[in-house]
This record gives C-alpha cells, sequence and structure tokens, in this order.
C-alpha cells in the first residue's frame, strides 16, 4: 500500500475497519497533516483537532456511527470525524462559504447529528437519544465526546448526574488534554492537572493493559460484568473519583494516542449495559512541535504561517475591537481599584489575558462556566466592587437568567462586555450574537450602549462604571475603524450623537453600524442623495428626543443594527415612536432576518443581509425612489423613470 | 420567663445570644407555630421552612449577619430567618400586596443580600462576596444555605467547583432533607437517599460529638488545623465523596434538628479558614404530623385548612390551567405514544404528576436542571419522540441557551408547555414569566401559541404535536375560564380568530387576555363602544391578514398581553405594520410595564398594570375620546365635555 494514499482510500468510516493498527497509525499521521495544511490556510481549531485523532478514529473503528450515535460536545474538535465520514474532499473549504462549517452540521452528514458550539451539552442530547431509542426498540450504542474543560461546566454536570441513573449501554469519552480554550479552571480541573503531572507514559500503558485484560466477555450477566470488571481496574488511579460518586463506572486514565489499546477498550465497551467513562489523557496539538508547545495560540488561529518557530498571521496585524476594548480597560483599571475582571474560559478571546497580565489578582476566569460567572460578578458588585462580565454574545445566553435574577433585579453595576455580538463569520449560526439586544432590553433598569469606534468603547466604559445600574456594551468580532469620528464627546445616558448633517433622509445606527452607515451616506451623497446619520449610542434607554427629531423631519428614517431585527435596536425605535403617538410609516429597520446566516467571512454576511454600507444606501435609494413614485401624479412621469 | 414569650423578645438575631439552648428549643416551636399559623392563612412555602428552624437559630446565633454574610438559595425557606431578623410583626401579612415577600429581599431588611427565587445561585453570590470582602480588606464570613435538590443543580456545581479553590473561610450548609419541591432527582440524590436511611439518630449522634471533638482551637496553622479535623471526622460517613474531590472540606452528615450541636460546629466553622461543607440532615415539615407525612402537599400550598388529617385549600377546587393542561395532555398521549414529558423538579407544578401516574415510562423528572430538561428533550425529539417540556416561564429562562443551540437551531419539535406565563400574584418578581415571548420571538422557526381557554389549549397541543418545528404553548398561573369560546375551531398556523365583531375599535388578545378582552369589550358595549375582540392565538407566526385587517379598519387597535410590553406579542403586531408599511398610529400596546411588578394577588397586579378587563376598557374609552376630541374642531365642544 502506497504511503500516501490512506486518507484518500477513506469513503466512510467502514472502510477503517479493513486496516491494520499500523495503517491507522499511519492514517494518523495523514490526518494530522491534512488538518495542518487546511487550517494554516482558513483557520479554525487546530490543536484541539490535532489532540483528538486517535481518539476520533478508534471510536469510528469500534462503533459503526451510520446506527450508533456520536455526540460531540462544543464540537470544534470534530474535524477528524468530519475527514473520516466522507468530507476530505471538501475539508478544504472549510469554514468558507459553501463550505463546511467548523463545527458538527447535520446540514452536512448524517453522522453529525447536532450542529453545536456551545459546550457541556452533549451528554444530555446523547441521553435524550438513548432514551429516545429504548422507548422505540432500537439497539444503538451511544457515545458522547467531552473535553476536560466541558465536562466541568454545570449542564454537563446534570447530564451525568441524571444520565448516571440509566441501566443501558452509555459511554462517555472524557478527552483530557488538561486544558480548556486556556488552561481549564476550577478545583476539579486543578485536581486532574495533579494526577496528569504524577503518570508517566509506563503507568498508562500497564493501566490500560490492565483494563483490557479485566474487560469481561460478552454474554455474562450485567452484575457478573460489572464485579468483573470492578475488580480488574483496581489499578485504576482513581477508583472513588467524582464519576464513580455519580454512579458511572470509571475506567483510565489511559493514553488517549495509543491506537491499539484505545480500540482494545472501546470494542468491549460497546457491550456494557452501564453507564461508563473513559478517561483518556490526550496532548493538545500532538504531532507538531509549534502547535504542542503553544496550544493556546493554536486553539482557533486565523489563517498563519509559521516563522521562525512563531505564528505570523496571514493577514498582518489587525487592531480589533478585543485588543481596544482590553487597553481601555487597563486604563479605567489603573485609575479605580474597584474595577475587577471576569472571563468564562475566555481569556485570550475576550482579551483579558492582557489584563491579567497587569492586574492578575484583579482577574477571575472561572472556566467555561458562564452562569456561575455572571452570579459571581454579581456578588462582587454587591459587596462593593466593579465587576466587568467579558463574554461573547453567544455565551451570555447561558447566564441569561443569572443577569435576570443576580444582577439586574437587584440592580447591580456589573458591566457585561459582550464580544462577538452581531455576525461571527466563520464561525456561523452556532456563534452569531443575535439576540442581546432582544434579551436584555425586557430588563427593567438595564443601560444597552454600542459603541462606534473606538473612542466611543472608552466613553461608554466610562459611563458604564459611573452607572449604579447594570449595562452592556456590545462590539463585534472585527476590526475597530482606523479613526475615531471627530471630534470624541463622552457618553451622555440615553443621548445619541449626530455625526452627520442631512435634509433627504436620516440613518440611525446603533455601534459597529455607524461606520457602515457614514460610508453609505458617503456614497449617497455622490449621488445626490443628503443623509442625516445618527450614532444612537444607547438601545436603553433609547433616545426620545432624537426619535421625535428623526422621525418628524424625515420621510425617510432607516434604523441599522448588526442584531436581529425582531426586537433589537430598530424595534426599541419603533415601539417608543407608537408609545408616543409619532407617525412610523417612514421608518425601515435594516438587521440580521429570522433565519439562520450560514458560514462565509463576516464581510459577506453583512452583505447578503444588507447592513454593510452598500445595503443601506441601496435601502436609501430605494426607499426614496419608492417615495418619490408614490408621491407623484399616476400618470406622466414614466418616460423620466426610464432615463 | 413566661413560655409564650421567646419569640416576641427576638428584636435583632443578638437576641438569641442571651438565651440557653433548651430556650432555643422552645423558641423553635413558637416559630413552628408562627409559620404555620400564617401560612395557613396566607398560602406559602410551609414544609421546608418547619425543616429549617433549628438550622436558622444556630446560624443566627453562631455567626453576626449584620456584618457577615448569609446567602439563601432560592429563598423559600427563609421565613424562619425573616422571623429572627425583625420582622414578626409584619409576617401576618406574607405574600400580600404591602406585606412582606415569600423569599428574601433587600428592600425588606439589611440581613436579606439578594432577592432570590431561583435555585443554584447562593454558591456564585457567596463567592463573589467572599472575594469582594478580601479584596476590600473586610473580615467577614460567608454562609451559603443550600437545599440537596439545589446543590445537585448546573450552578451550584459550577458555583463549588470555583469556590473550593478560595482560601478564606467559606461555608456551604447543605440542608439535605431529601426532598425537592418533590422528590429529589438524579443518580447523586439517589445515593444520598441510600446513605440516610441507612442512618440513625444514635449515629448521627455521634457523628455530631465526634466533630466537635475534633474541630481544632482557633489559632493553629491552616495545616494544623485541617490535619486534625482530617482525623477527627474519619467517623464521617462518607469521607471521600463528592465534595471532597472537589476540595471542599466536607463534615458529617449530622442531625439538622440538634441545636446544641449544630452551634457548637457551628461556633467553630466560623474560625476554618477552608471551603467547608456542613450536610445536615432535617426533616421537610417537620413538627406537625400531617406536614411530615405529606411534605409534598405542603411545599407550597394556597391558604388552607386541615380537616380530617387532610389539606383543604381555603378557596374551594378551582380548575386551574395546569390541570387543563395535564388532562388534555393525557387524552393526547393516550392516542400518541411517541408522546413523553418532561419537568425539572415540578411534578406537582406543572400538573405531570398525573401524567406520570398514567403513563410513569414516559414520565422524566430529571430535578432542578432544567437546561439539562431542555437539552434532554431535544435528544428525544431528534431520536422520533414527541417530547413536552412543562417548565415554568421564569425557569425556562435558565434553558433558555439549549432552547436556542439544541431545539430550535435544529429545527427539532419540542414543544415547551410553558405554566406561570405572565403574572405570578404572591412570588412575586423572582417569579413573574414575563420574558417569554420576548425572547423565544428571536428564534427562527419557532411557533409561538397562547391559548384563551381550556379548548385552546387543546386545539394548540393538537397543533403543536403535528408540527415538525419547536413550539411553545404559554398559559398562566390561575383559573382556565369556566366555559370555553363556542364554537371550538382547530389551531391553524398563524392564523387568529374574531371572537365579537364591532365597529369601534379593535381589540386584538394574546392568551388568557382574551378573557378580559371578552369581559371589557361588554362593559363598553353597555356604554355603547362597539369593539371587535380578535383572538390572536398566535406571536409567531403573526396573522399578518389580521394585522393588515384591523390597522385597515378600526382607528384603534389596543393590544392586550400578560407579558412585557417591550418585545411582547404587541411588539410583534408593530413590527409586522411597519415592515408592511400599515399605518400603526391607532395601535396601542397594553401589557407588564418595564418595571418590576410587587407582590400582590395576580388579580390585583393585572388591575395595577391595566390588562384586567377594567383597565382593557379604560384604555379603548380614553382613547376613543382623545381621538374624537382630536377630530373636532378647536373650539366648540368645551361644553359638551363638561357634561
Amino acid at each position: 500500500m502506497d504511503q500516501e494514499d490512506l486518507l484518500a482510500r477513506i469513503k466512510s468510516p467502514a472502510d477503517l475497519r479493513e486496516m491494520t493498527v499500523a495503517q491507522l497509525e499511519q492514517l494518523a499521521g495523514e490526518i494530522r497533516q491534512r488538518i495542518y495544511d487546511v487550517v494554516s490556510r482558513t483557520g479554525g481549531h487546530l490543536a484541539s483537532n490535532l489532540g483528538a485523532v486517535e481518539l476520533t478514529i478508534a471510536l469510528h473503528y469500534c462503533f459503526d456511527f451510520s446506527k450508533d450515535r456520536l455526540l460531540w460536545d462544543v464540537g470544534h474538535q470534530s474535524y477528524v470525524h468530519k475527514l473520516l465520514t466522507g468530507r476530505n474532499a471538501e475539508f478544504g473549504q472549510l469554514r468558507r462559504s459553501g463550505g463546511l462549517s467548523g463545527f458538527p452540521s447535520p446540514d452536512e452528514s448524517e453522522y453529525d447529528l447536532f450542529a453545536v458550539g456551545h459546550a457541556g451539552t452533549s451528554i444530555s442530547t446523547a441521553m435524550g437519544l438513548a432514551v429516545g431509542d429504548d422507548r422505540l426498540g432500537r439497539d444503538r450504542a451511544v457515545v458522547a465526546f467531552v473535553g476536560d474543560a466541558s465536562i466541568v461546566n454545570g449542564l454537563a454536570f446534570e447530564g451525568l448526574n441524571n444520565a448516571a441513573l440509566l441501566q443501558r449501554q452509555f459511554l462517555v469519552v472524557l478527552n483530557d488534554n488538561s486544558m480548556a480554550i486556556d488552561v481549564t479552571q476550577g478545583a476539579f480541573a486543578k485536581y486532574l492537572a495533579k494526577i496528569r503531572t504524577s503518570q508517566t507514559v509506563e503507568k498508562l500503558r500497564r493501566r490500560g493493559e490492565s483494563i483490557i485484560e479485566h474487560i469481561p466477555l460478552v454474554g455474562k450477566s450485567m452484575h457478573e460484568m460489572l464485579h468483573h470488571l470492578k475488580q480488574g481496574v483496581k489499578s485504576a488511579l482513581w477508583p472513588d473519583n467524582i464519576y464513580e460518586q455519580l454512579g458511572f463506572m470509571y475506567l483510565g486514565p489511559v493514553d488517549g494516542h495509543d491506537l491499539g489499546t484505545l480500540i482494545s477498550i472501546l470494542r468491549q465497551l460497546r457491550h456494557i449495559n452501564h453507564p461508563v467513562l473513559l478517561h483518556a489523557y490526550t496532548q493538545k496539538g500532538r504531532g507538531y512541535e509549534i502547535t504542542a508547545n503553544d496550544p493556546c495560540a493554536f486553539h482557533s488561529p486565523s489563517a498563519f504561517n509559521v516563522e521562525a518557530g512563531k505564528i505570523v498571521p496571514a493577514s498582518g496585524p489587525q487592531r480589533t475591537w478585543t485588543t481596544a476594548f482590553v487597553e481601555t480597560l487597563l486604563g479605567l483599571a489603573e485609575r479605580d481599584e474597584r474595577i475587577v475582571a471576569l472571563t468564562a474560559a475566555m481569556p485570550d478571546g475576550t482579551g483579558l489575558n492582557k489584563f491579567k497580565a497587569r492586574f492578575e489578582d484583579r482577574f477571575i476566569d472561572v472556566g467555561i462556566a458562564e452562569s456561575h460567572a455572571v452570579a459571581m460578578a454579581a456578588g462582587l458588585a454587591k459587596a462593593g466592587l466593579r465587576p466587568v462580565a467579558a463574554i461573547y454574545s453567544t455565551f451570555l445566553q447561558r447566564g441569561f437568567d443569572q443577569v435576570f435574577q443576580e444582577v439586574v433585579l437587584q440592580g447591580l453595576p456589573v458591566v457585561f462586555c459582550i464580544d462577538r455580538a452581531g455576525l461571527v463569520g466563520s464561525d456561523g449560526p452556532v456563534h452569531h450574537g443575535f439576540m442581546d439586544v432582544s434579551y436584555l432590553r425586557n430588563m427593567p433598569g438595564m443601560v444597552l450602549m454600542a459603541p462606534a469606534d473606538e473612542a466611543e468603547l472608552r466613553g461608554s466604559l466610562e459611563l458604564a462604571f459611573k452607572l449604579d445600574s447594570p449595562s452592556a456594551i456590545r462590539y463585534p468580532r472585527d476590526r475597530v475603524p482606523e479613526r475615531s469620528f471627530e471630534p470624541a464627546e463622552p457618553f451622555v445616558l440615553g443621548r445619541s450623537r449626530v455625526l452627520r448633517e442631512g435634509g433627504d433622509a436620516a440613518i440611525v445606527a446603533y455601534g459597529v453600524s455607524v461606520g457602515a452607515a457614514i460610508q453609505a451616506a458617503g456614497e449617497l451623497a455622490a449621488e445626490g442623495i443628503d443623509c442625516e446619520v445618527v450614532n444612537a449610542r444607547f438601545a436603553k434607554p433609547i433616545d426620545g428626543e432624537m426619535v421625535r427629531r428623526v422621525l418628524g423631519r424625515f420621510d425617510l428614517v432607516v434604523t441599522v443594527e448588526d442584531h436581529a431585527r425582531t426586537g433589537g435596536f430598530g424595534s426599541a425605535m419603533l415601539e417608543y415612536a407608537s408609545d408616543n403617538g409619532l407617525e412610523v410609516g417612514g421608518l425601515v429597520r435594516l438587521g440580521l432576518p429570522d433565519d439562520w446566516v450560514e458560514v462565509a467571512r463576516r464581510a459577506e454576511q453583512m452583505a447578503r443581509v444588507g447592513i454593510d454600507a452598500a445595503g443601506i444606501a441601496r435601502t436609501v435609494r430605494e426607499r426614496l425612489a419608492e417615495r418619490r413614485k408614490a408621491s407623484r401624479p399616476a400618470t406622466g412621469p414614466q418616460i423620466r423613470q426610464a432615463i
């Protein structure tokens, strides 16, 4: 067999079962090469996938997931699975428009059961599938593949606590690379890490052998099987651990890169009619010295080159909103000792790693536990500190009830800094931040802001720290505008700002859409259409005086936001207008449609939904034309229109 | 000292410390009597408070919560705390308008730090307070008081996992009565229950003594103290338990009704600079044979009398939406075997106990784990079943992200039956269901329904089970209308129904507000104002044809909903109208204000916010008068107005 051909031969997982372990090991190498090559071009989750190669191969070798159920937790580590399930050819278009999603996607393959991107859910959905299959009389094995960062999420715990009651096959594979997106947080992770450092390869090898030796033959009674297994895994490091306490049978830890051992164990676990947790050690970034040595940098890089052993972004340096946020926060925190910052396993993604470097004792990373992060922030505020909770919009959804009860109902001045608000580009529908304005706007006393540029980010943060009430500031996964709209003006609660005067129409933009609105106004000016541009700044409280003025003065008022049209900033204006008896016939709301916006680059997505400069200009142009047409007599001007 | 006087003498917790243990025991009896007397009149959480008497007294005896921090989890068990912190006089007005909240409330007392009513949050907020106090240089002890049902909630686990890292005093009191609202669910609860049944009073007593004996004297080094304590509590039942695995020091279980032992232990724990979990066994309903024998029935009864050993509601039998729901569901489930039902620790509150009685193997109670319930429902739907997730509106907020990712993004036909939607009466702001329409309306493909009567509840459920998409049906904590609006008509997706024709104005009501609208129309008819009444049925998809018709035909269109005005059903109509260029000058939206609606009876709350029949009629009357006035010439009709 040609050294280079193995991956090409895999049309479906069944083809794996034709191979020897040695061939599978060769295949693992080819898969690593393929992932590295593609991700260095497309960007994506690199290190976690390199660490999951052997486990994924072994699972597909031992189970038949055309029938059995495989649930990915978070799902960013499913690239190997994609390569093994007939998607090698499309893999080159990973995370690109029309290409493969970076997460499991039922639209792509019947091997992907759930489109996921949020952590801690797989045990619960797997349990639902297991109970459903049992009721429907189907004999299918169920496997949940969970990382060590996800398994400490509260939802995963709820799932384990419930799934332990099952009296049927139910396998949780714990892929323990001792790293969340960053180093995994919490007491449990600390304990895992302590154990891990005491392990040698030799110990892992012997433990694997012992487990294999004692896994019972199929056909014995359940009781005998469990008894036998219990006896056999006495050598397991950790027999009274949390999973055993919950009622799972615990096996491990084993070497998650040892294909032979993994296959021997998993082959048998298919037949154990009891919840089992298999704990496998893996190395995040495995296979490349550079990725294994710095798995944080390679967690989810953009397209990159490697020069002199360092990662170099292919697109050159860019100043992001994230960077602008943390640098502004650093300045404010220098002057106000009460400022502390929290994140939920995203110190890099939220920029707070820089805050940590400067103010380590004022920084808290709680791990993938957004609910806890929000509730803890409430406690910090109650104590008298000024906590900033920096959480992606899509993940703040997991702290929704704590924002409600612990923060807003108490009126506590927690500042939510909502990164990745709006369209997120290649991560697609599982990560868009399209609901935050809508659900936060329901909460009495909440202040919602969106800055238009870096100076405004500073202004909004300064105001937030002056308020005695909860507030939220949203900004996108994007570059910050190169120049700020001059002159900078401080934020005043509930007051918008006119950035451009004009007489034909008004564009009222919220947050990042201000830049697009200004650009659209420029384009339109060249065509002789003169637009006023308002930077709304606040979705709550809405600037009622501004609403009155623009609706009173202009026949056409277009609102723009990088958020769902349903319930968003434009709706806030509409509700205000309606409540105050203002004429809203001229109000047009632009934003995301009531539909999923598929994977593409962020700029493509913005264009697709019509909230980029061209889309805004088009709307203004068309609506003005319609209005002109409507106000003309029914006959006569047709010739002029044709010109 | 007079036998009857002790409770009256307690002006603040400091007064406890003047008493002997024997006096405290007498006080415990008086407190039980007071709670039983008041709750039998006002309704409220009875059994859990009767079980927490001694623990609460002991905590206030040993800590000084005018300075130290006491966090209640859920908070319905805080009545004893209220009686001890200067609120005995007001306690007679528990859960009534202008009276005490049934939950902790910072507005009532500085001893109440957070207004809470949702479970699992106290460890997280306590940790925030602890870290905040440390940073601000305050020496305050922190205690979180958590029930066995709450501590298995995912958020509580996240809190424990993070708080275990603290290097300071941090006490979690686990009040283990082996009952959630109903029997606590999950593997862990099962394990706790198994241990519990093996305990004798004598064993508990000896364990308490052993702990006391070995608690180290203050002043030793941390290391010595912990070592000493570890040695001493070898007799603890459960030395390698989940809390120890997480890094807490575990003590217990001890008898939670033995005041002497509790005081001896807690007095010392004040000084242990390490996270400690004290596990106390209590009896839910303790002190009254009837409440102890049936703690489920006495979890949160309405005002009641006890006759022949049975609870008899003071207000006579009432057919609730909850009852109507479960009886309808039973009928449908008889005909469709795919229907399964889930709840999160609310089998009684959601009515599903009746479903369980009939279809035990199609019923799932996951405990207080709404996130898991929703994600598991998604798995069940994916397997091909038709799951109904019956969850209170306020608690569904905790499954928001799972509704989004696991259900709606996958397009799975889970049916959410949202009980306690709208104003909830005496539970107040922590329990109102005022946001569900708003946040669910953002989700592409979601179908939102609200029935007006019992026949409609059936109709909406029938449609929900026919759909291939997710849907949600909301109904309030209230009586179902005695008679249905005739004739019954099946639900057709996105189609409203005209219930009354009229020419002067239209009232478009959503769900339970239909009854009020019909009544208002009756009142107005007597005054010569002829209103059309539309039963909207759907908030999503909205009935666009209806919107066009009413806005085209009537100068006044009033929408009514038992939900926030922000982003609710009325806003959906407004958005539709705006998107379709309809004139909305005549649209008036009634609903809950952007403010907290305080504790009162539900009917009082409805009147206060103007969504009862009188409020609707008043709005129609006033708006029509304004319109008439506006359409008259500026002079002339003033005499007629004065008449």
